[in-house]
């Protein structure tokens, strides 16, 4: 048969794992989408996707949630720049994808065909790799070439750090079996599979990490982006509470079941110098990718700890913090185990370390209580009564319900977005967009003992695949609430999202409509400017209504606190189906309101 | 000031005659929105388009009508990746685009901060040239640097082959003055003006070239992509008419001006061997970009001529049709004008070419008299009464004069799309979408005497772009009708292209409808496949009704002729404002009658 070791790429997928398939319509892509379409594995599981920039996304969704990598399959030409947006996300999201994109053979390219783009590479320093697929596979050594491409391509998608990688095919007409000719898939297809280690580091060095920590002086914990993570969150568990350590850790870190600090966005934008002092760290560590919070990154790089320590198997480290003196490529959940019991007896400092005992983690403060946790804390350099991490994080806890208790608050999109957030329900898989929702949710942070799982296109921030992201992740897990919480922008951005015949029964999105980009009117810079209306924030005039209509959407707008209330316990009910709840405010009533809600913890906290 | 260079950039631009700027919202970008905001020769014309996607088609629709540099800018992250569609497309078809992509300085590269990605050569081989804008310019060798590459990147895109040129511009925090402080523009600015002669072919290349044609039997020249260009159409007519020979143009190429033959996608689909063989030339002449017939194609890759001369100043030249045997460097105006004269005395042929002189002008039909023209055709080998190019041509408009004056056809695309064609006013800028609406066109070629100037994104044929160009064309031209002729799937991919605050009240859109890939269902190949519908033609729903409340254009669904005939007048009428006449026909019957269509060729050329 033609095409023969393109069919055999789907077999090689299957025998990998690979359960999902994100295919946009094309010609000259025919054989690879027949391929995966005709597959026994593949059967129900393709999805068709015509916006590719929608359906790359999708495709990271799926892999966000299956944890697995997904097949993106696309035509010539630009079909597979439009994939771009997603891969650089996946990339730095480290997200496994195997990007198949089909291709006129070499010697077409560049001869005024249509659709031909130059595609060897097309995703440059945004993927891991790049595969030319064989376009003949007449001589022996080709089979063997062409599977081994592909079982590599799928084995590097997801060794650490995982991502993306391509895999271009160039296909020679025809593109199609006869009408009469069998397709078959080979079973001796060649399987290369590649098993990962728990690596774990050696005695000497974790004696040695041992006595530094015991050195260090004050500790602190900053948790990064990171998938939910059970093994990781109990060792974490486990070492902030032996070790009395503070954890700190944004709201897309995943870490809401332990008592790790979710108040510093709060309270590090109200503190005055002194009392910031009083929470620098001598010894930092940290794991996973970003940190939302601006104000937790000025605070890192201002305290200039002596010591930081970024705990990552694999992949390139960012010194983020300007303060990077060790990176310790070990998992952050072997890293936390190994570290977490006291030693009644260790064997000395190691040499260079500084030999006098810390006595910190006997002086940590109980404050943080709200777990029953006696958990340690920063003592602070002066004697007075200290700022801790903990009690700092309790005090923004009751600052935020203290200020939001005020029932005079003219309608806005801050407080309507706590609404919301305390409205999801257990289990909830919450999606945020950039920008303003993420950042809110980050302030806000999340109902406490609902099992909340948070995803967000942190990885480059862009606003280009939010909706599309959500899609995926409901498609992957259907029998889960999937909640979108996102800005008008964001929303109309990526309205393709919807547009496939897939239903997505879980979704449920609530977009927050100040009619244009809101966050320019609240960050020092462009709010001050007279070009703030026509070139940042930008009035745009849509309304998702007739969204809902084209993409069959129960549709739900709301303008005022009550009518607020009444919607969300129908909007988030299971049944029903798919639904976009509209939030109506106006931008600079939001701007109004959170520069009251900036001034406040500012005099909270000075 | 702060970012001195980097308000520099919207000086040299202005110096260098650049007028238009399209830019989406962004942070980072800031600098660089300020700098066009407020410069005076900029002033009313940046436009603000949020779906970075969009923004860039925009461009490149402004820059194909105005052929001047456009700019586009963008913030960090993956902006600069929703261009890169845009870019490839305007790489391809060598319209000039300046990138401006505001990125973090190179330490912040990788440093887990937001929005922040590889920005450094971002679109790869599709871009003419990457230029890093430096991230300090404190050295006095900085200004020098600075405004020399923004001045080598603008003339970089004119220069021929005209193209995309990125500039990554790092940008360094304040970005925004502080209220009293005023923004100036350095008059000082460097500016490299970059003059482009007009070469000429040598006395002896000349000569050389003269004598091949005089001997090389049957000659035909064919027109690829190409802008309309007064100069080279009158050049063209006279080296038709001196030298007898006959022109093949796709409605692409812009020679409708001309007695050039466009009925080649009609007949050649349908003439068997022998005749076909009668039009094949020993010399083909070719120029411009890509072809959309693929008839055409073929028959030229089968007809082997033995010389293949493709005209074209600089650049790679492509040998589509295996064929290439010379490339002539020189403006295809030039070389036309300085070909067309007959020599009465040349010097002789130029050593090792074939001496015996060709009667070929002589023996030319005066059959293509439609402008009264006695133009020379390439005469049959064999000595029956000749198919020749112009007969051929006529033979075809006659054909579909015939077929489609038959009264009991069903409403379908085709036949709605010629009544839409024939309804075009004069001096229509015509957009062709992929994929189906470009071939219809070229099928049916345009009326004639309108001076309808063709637009379409053949450069890599995508369908990602196609109403973005025409809004940018739109906007471009405003006292000029814009006509963009579409099917659903290009014009609810490219939907953000309405989504923008600048109105375009000369646009009309014409959808036509079929809810799906329509083109699946008439190729070979996927129409025979059980997958058909779900995996290729890929049903979609959607109408364009609620788009147009959404983006307040009028709307004009019609599903007969009888609707069709209504509403054409009242929708090309130039007043009301942008319009969408959207054609709801049946897939199932519009292959059908494409199939009749087909077969009906077949009857009348073989």
């Amino acid at each position: 048969m033609n095409n023969q070791a393109v069919f055999n790429i789907a077999e090689i997928c299957a025998r990998h794992g690979i359960t999902d398939v994100v295919l946009s319509p094309g010609s000259r892509s025919a054989p690879l989408t027949l391929a995966f379409a005709r597959h026994p594995a593949y059967r129900g599981k393709l999805r068709v996707v015509p916006d590719e920039r929608a359906a790359a996304f999708i495709g990271l969704g799926i892999a966000q949630a299956t944890r697995r990598t997904v097949v993106l399959l696309c035509t010539s030409g630009t079909a597979g720049l439009n994939y771009a947006p997603a891969v650089a996300e996946a990339f730095f999201q480290q997200i496994p994808l195997l990007i198949l994109t089909a291709d006129r053979p070499p010697e077409w390219i560049d001869q005024l065909d249509g659709q031909t783009i130059r595609q060897r590479n097309l995703y440059g320093a945004h993927a891991k790799a790049a595969f030319d697929f064989p376009a003949d596979t007449t001589h022996p050594d080709a089979k063997w070439h062409a599977e081994r491409i592909i079982n590599e391509a799928i084995n590097l998608t997801k060794a650490g750090p995982a991502g993306p990688v391509q895999v271009n095919v160039p296909l020679r007409e025809p593109f199609y079996p006869k009408a009469d000719e069998a397709v078959v898939y080979e079973q001796d297809v060649k399987i290369i599979q590649e098993d990962h280690a728990n690596a774990v580091l050696p005695p000497a060095e974790i004696l040695d990490l041992r006595q530094q920590l015991r050195v260090a002086g004050r500790v602190l914990v900053v948790a990064g982006q990171q998938a939910s993570n059970p093994s990781l969150t109990a060792a974490l568990y486990e070492f902030m509470t032996a070790r009395r350590v503070p954890v700190v850790a944004d709201t897309i870190a995943n870490l809401s079941e332990i008592p790790a600090g979710h108040g510093h966005d709060v309270f590090l934008a109200g503190l005055a110098k002194g009392p910031k002092e009083a929470l620098q760290p001598d010894l930092l560590i940290t794991f996973g990718q970003s940190l939302i919070s601006k104000s937790l990154k000025l605070f890192l790089r201002d305290a200039a700890p002596a010591q930081h320590w970024h705990i990552q198997a694999v992949g390139a480290v960012a010194d983020t913090f300007r303060s990077l003196t060790r990176t310790v490529r070990v998992q952050p959940a072997t890293f936390f185990q190994q570290l977490s019991s006291f030693e009644t007896k260790d064997y000395g400092p190691a040499e260079g370390s500084n030999p006098i005992p810390s006595t910190a983690p006997e002086q940590g403060s109980s404050m943080y209580s709200s777990k029953a946790l006696d958990l340690g804390s920063i003592p602070s350099a002066t004697n007075a009564a200290p700022v801790t991490w903990p009690r700092a994080d309790a005090a923004a806890a009751a600052f935020l319900a203290d200020f939001f208790a005020a029932d005079d608050q003219p309608f806005n999109e801050f407080t309507a977005f706590r609404h919301a957030l305390g409205a999801l329900v257990d289990g909830t898989a919450l999606h945020l967009a950039n920008s303003m929702a993420v950042r809110y949710a980050n302030i806000l942070g999340l109902p406490a003992d609902r099992q909340i799982e948070v995803f967000a296109n942190r990885g480059t921030s862009g606003i280009d695949g939010c909706n599309s992201t959500a899609v995926g992740g409901a498609l992957a897990q259907p029998a889960r609430p999937v909640v979108l919480l996102t800005g008008d922008v964001a929303f109309f951005y990526d309205r393709n999202a919807f547009w496939h015949n897939y239903p997505t029964p879980n979704l449920r999105v609530v977009v927050f409509n100040n009619h244009g980009g809101g966050i320019f009117r609240m960050i020092d810079g462009p709010r001050q400017q007279p070009e703030l209306e026509e070139f940042f924030e930008t009035h745009q005039a849509l309304t998702a209504e007739n969204l809902c209509r084209d993409f069959n959407l129960r549709y739900f707008p709301v303008a005022s606190f009550a009518e607020l209330a009444a919607a969300l316990p129908v909007f988030f009910a299971a049944e029903g189906g798919a639904a976009v709840l509209e939030v109506f405010t106006d931008s600079k009533t939001n701007a109004a309101f959170f520069e009251e809600y900036r001034a406040a913890v500012k005099a909270a906290f000075a």
